[in-house]
């Protein structure tokens, strides 16, 4: 380590800078809107300042491309859109990490036996349309062209919205590349956890992504008085709810690399002395690995129902949302921990809980991503932070980590 | 028993003659509506059909006197307001049954050592005004004046309302019995409750009003993103404030005449995917022995403290309702259990979960309550129900208690 932290200050200077791009309030950049186009246009101008030959593809990606035309590429991104009132760094850190280590390649000459390009991707907050990683599945030849008929809340579809940003509805379908062209891509992004920080170290690699499953359920027991129906005559629905949530949160703490939640419960008739009759509460569950996950929801129903049973409410149960886990390619991921290593790092693989544009991109190629800590885990909020130093670490690891995939590939 | 019931016919005929005086929807009666007034007029009538000597009072009761102007008076009473979209008996089935008894009385030419009046009050439901039981206690001599200037929804004082009402808010203060003169106070009311139901029994003797606690208690965590907080790292504020709701049930359940209710539960922000940061919820204690319920809200405080602390979160709590418990007085519930024997019915006591106007009475002299089983223990439903032959019970137990207590006065 050096005490010179001129990659980790470039990084926040241009952070700062793409920042300055919103629609309000505070940082907003939804897809397609204004301040995308604006960021978008930014980044353009910095890839080519980076000498990488960019352009603005048919689904709004900025996409900058180092060394040859065409044959093998190694691919390096994130994304530049962001939810409402969002911090800085979620998304930009990984595009910018990915161009001040560019700057770093073309600087040095390094001599690659793939080409490298930069993508800045549009479409991962899943705020504007009902649309999911959209740019980065067009990047990964799995976009589906209904996707373009989905609508915002004004009511303007994608495809119209592709339009007015200047995009090319029309060419999305031809984005997908030719997995026998992809080394592999890489993806720098902020933690949005506390793990790394409660660890005290700069950056971690990602195991994998988990898979996701969504439910919504409710409990049904019987209204009454709260003053004259004595305890053991009861059927109330939020004190079985309240078992039931008890039961989530164990079973989302049986392995450490889980994570299961109930973020919403809504008693009904909701009055203070009324025992409840209904409660509608969410489940949002979280596994790397998708047997374990199932697992975990045929123990979540069988204790839900149990519960119910002994307590005479009624249960019911409907998935909301399910995605499965996506495992991280262990050679790119070994490539990030030597590289780790050789900034005198010790290896740290931890779980991504949230998912990325690497979900997108590991359905094209080998995927691997490096996180970094944020502060107090702080993540959509404008509070979210991150220092120079964790950010010049990032960039030299990525950096070292292109060279030793480059190395790797090398005709021996 | 005999087969024939003719009491409770005419109180199911009256019951229902009461309820058409509505001022919608369904059957809803706030006191001082113009539902109220009728209502008021057509108890007026009754009371007279039955020889009483009746009239309305300053704070709107319907009061009808038997026997001698003047001298030691046994009070009998409930109340004629409803809440909104009620059932009929809820209320109209006490004051009914005593105008039953009392036309008995009356044909009977009983030679009782006291007068008998019958009130018809109107205040009870706590729904238009803040004021709660306020003609009750106008009875027992505990008007609080300041009660006059409460306002309803409207802006309407109690004070203007009871003008509009043709009654005399100047002679409220005159309406407090004097209680060297009461011999006592008898309520009956349905149970609204499942308990006599549950056990086959027509009534049941009160031996308590109980005492009530009302707690807003909040839980203070911290939100954070549903994938990538570790359970270990978590703060969270539902999983905390669920396992005191558990704590509240298991609190109330402990002993089999208190209960413990939680009703109301709001989790902040309130999202699948993110751990809650804040829930308010509401608890609603009741214990007919003040002592108890004093031990409840030690132990129930101690055990959320508890939860808090060993999973890091605040938690704060504040009372928002502190009623005492009412007894019922020894002499005059042991009259009603020998009526019920005279009728061949096993003494039943059973403790009084709700308020009712006897909690305002029991301040002015001995006060003894009668349940009357109703249909699943619902109440404040349109689907309230009683039937005939538990309404004759009710009426004869009442009448053969009034004599009883004559009986008990008479000079030996």
């Amino acid at each position: 380590m050096i005490s010179n932290h001129a990659f980790g200050e470039r990084v926040m200077r241009l952070v700062d800078d793409l920042a300055r791009h919103t629609d309000g309030p505070g940082l907003t950049r939804l897809y397609l809107s204004p301040a995308h186009r604006a960021t978008a246009e930014v980044v353009r101008g910095l890839m080519e300042g980076a000498g990488l030959r960019a352009h603005i593809d048919a689904v709004g990606n900025v996409v900058g491309r180092h060394g040859p035309e065409t044959g093998p590429v190694l691919l390096i991104g994130s994304h530049i859109d962001s939810v409402v009132d969002a911090g800085r760094f979620d998304g930009p850190l990984g595009v910018v990490a990915g161009l001040v280590a560019l700057e770093a390649l073309a600087r040095e000459g390094a001599d690659l036996p793939f080409a490298v390009e930069l993508l800045a991707f549009g479409d991962e907050e899943n705020v504007r349309f009902p649309t999911n990683l959209s740019t980065s599945y067009a990047v990964a030849g799995r976009y589906d062209p209904a996707w373009l008929e989905g609508r915002d809340a004004d009511g303007v579809s994608v495809r119209d919205a592709l339009q007015a940003f200047g995009a090319d509805p029309a060419g999305v379908a031809g984005l997908g590349r030719d997995p026998r062209d992809v080394v592999g891509y890489l993806e720098v992004h902020i933690e949005q956890g506390p793990v790394l920080e409660a660890e005290n170290r700069p950056v971690g690699v990602v195991s994998g992504i988990v898979g996701i499953t969504r439910l919504r359920c409710h409990v049904v027991g019987e209204a009454g008085h709260a003053g004259t129906v004595p305890m053991a005559m009861r059927r109330d629905a939020l004190a079985a709810a309240a078992e039931m949530i008890g039961a989530v949160e164990r079973i989302g703490a049986r392995r450490t690399d889980t994570v299961a939640t109930v973020g919403v419960a809504r008693p009904q008739p909701g009055a203070v002395n009324v025992i409840a009759a209904r409660v509608d509460f969410t489940v949002d569950a979280r596994a790397p690995d998708d047997a374990v996950r199932a697992a975990m929801m045929t123990d979540l129903e069988a204790e839900c129902r149990a519960i119910a049973e002994r307590r005479g409410v009624g249960f019911g149960i409907e998935p909301t949302m399910e995605s499965p886990a996506t495992p991280m390619d262990p050679g790119l991921t070994a490539a990030l921990e030597s590289a780790m290593a050789a900034s005198g790092l010790a290896p740290r693989r931890l779980v991504s809980g949230a998912g990325h544009d690497a979900v997108a991109m590991a359905a094209l190629g080998p995927t691997a991503m490096l996180f970094v800590r944020c502060l107090g885990g702080v993540s959509h909020n404008p509070a979210e932070s991150i220092t120079a130093e964790d950010a010049d670490v990032a960039v030299r690891v990525l950096l070292e980590a292109i060279k030793a995939i480059g190395r790797a590939r090398q005709p021996s």
